[in-house]
């Protein structure tokens, strides 16, 4: 294989080798999924816009203290990022109920419960992604409790920056999910982008989405909504 | 409604009313259930060993210090019982992973994992009782974080005492289902049957399931099985 052959290629991303064994490069397309591949779609423009929006989150998480595999970003759709053993558990953060979970529970979507919610779910596509607690986590041989304790925490750091950070362009953070990597001495880190492919993004002032479900539910103008994070985001600079 | 009255009928028990306003009667019934309603039968027998098997374990827990609402046998099928708040929720320990969380998590039926494994199903038949964890029954309103560790303590140490109890008589406990429920000032104590229909119970010599999977997969003698449960238990005293 060659230092830049195509590692792995994801629903919206490709991952590539780096020139330096340990780093590899991430690559944003511009491919939509939704609903584990079912619904798929092409939306030109959606990769540059959605890289730029993550490596402005991603260098601002950094600024902050937040642990990554994240180095910088490298052309219109690429990053460069730290090579990281990826750890196969999605951990999905909610501020207010939205989406399917809120059937699922029974709960009108909008709910805002006084605790943060925080879930687990397997990344295995052929059992679709199936919620779980710690303790399959810990069973499938997937990470220790100890481990957990560390995922749980920066999750918890990176949502409270996250919620301060869209709150200053006029965004509620409803929800967002994130992937974590072990580095070759065992430190968890962040290893997953950070944008409206990943977070539920509501306008404060007009409820209005910001983000994949658009795509999701056919809500139209998805880049649009997409290049609108960016700009308030380019704004605070 | 009088105090002999039915207060609530259940898959395989009803409640009745005590005499003393403070107690219920738990009326073990023939019936058998499985898959959330889909299968039903009438087993002729099984309400009475039921309530013998359920009856001699929870006096065992209760003197081993398991704080419970059990507080005597009554006539052949019932169980006076403290009236406590029920809590919604279904605690799941598994100490051998089986059953339909084998497929859901892709483990092969009969994994012993080193850790305990500990779930909440979320008790609510529209719903299909769907596994939650302890974010989302708090943001349910239907404990707290606090609570929770007690349920969890109590769980352990009702999981110790039975995988022990089970163990002196040739079975493995595999895994069991409790509720729980307030008492008065707020104390959690368990508030369900401990039986072969809450239960899986594998005979350690031969494989066996002793429990209600033999009425789940057809396997025949279900009430034979639950004999047999309480057989050797009676030999212990």
């Amino acid at each position: 294989m060659s230092q830049s052959g195509v590692l792995y290629v994801g629903k919206m991303k490709q991952l590539l080798a780096g020139e330096d064994p340990e780093q590899i490069v991430v690559r944003f397309t511009d491919a939509a999924s939704a609903f584990n591949h079912v619904k798929q779609a092409v939306i030109a423009g959606k990769g540059r816009v959605t890289c730029a929006i993550s490596s402005w989150i991603c260098d601002y998480l950094k600024r902050h203290g937040v642990k990554t595999h994240f180095l910088e970003q490298r052309g219109e759709c690429d990053q460069l990022c730290r090579k990281v053993q990826v750890i196969p558990l999605e951990v999905i953060t909610r501020n207010v109920i939205a989406g399917t979970i809120s059937s699922y529970l029974g709960v009108e979507e909008g709910s805002r419960p006084e605790n943060t919610l925080y879930e687990l779910c397997l990344k295995n596509d052929e059992l679709d992604d199936p919620l779980i607690n710690d303790h399959h986590a810990v069973a499938l041989g997937i990470v220790t409790y100890e481990e957990l304790k560390e995922i749980y925490a920066l999750t918890a750091q990176i949502n409270e920056l996250l919620v301060d950070l869209f709150a200053q362009i006029g965004i509620e953070l409803v929800d967002f999910k994130v992937e974590f990597g072990r580095m070759n001495d065992g430190t968890i880190v962040l290893a997953d982008e950070v944008s409206p492919d990943t977070c539920r993004l509501w306008d404060k002032a007009t409820g209005e989405r910001l983000d994949r479900d658009r795509f999701r539910y056919d809500l139209g103008h998805v880049r649009e909504a997409y290049e609108e994070i960016l700009n308030r985001l380019q704004k605070l600079n």
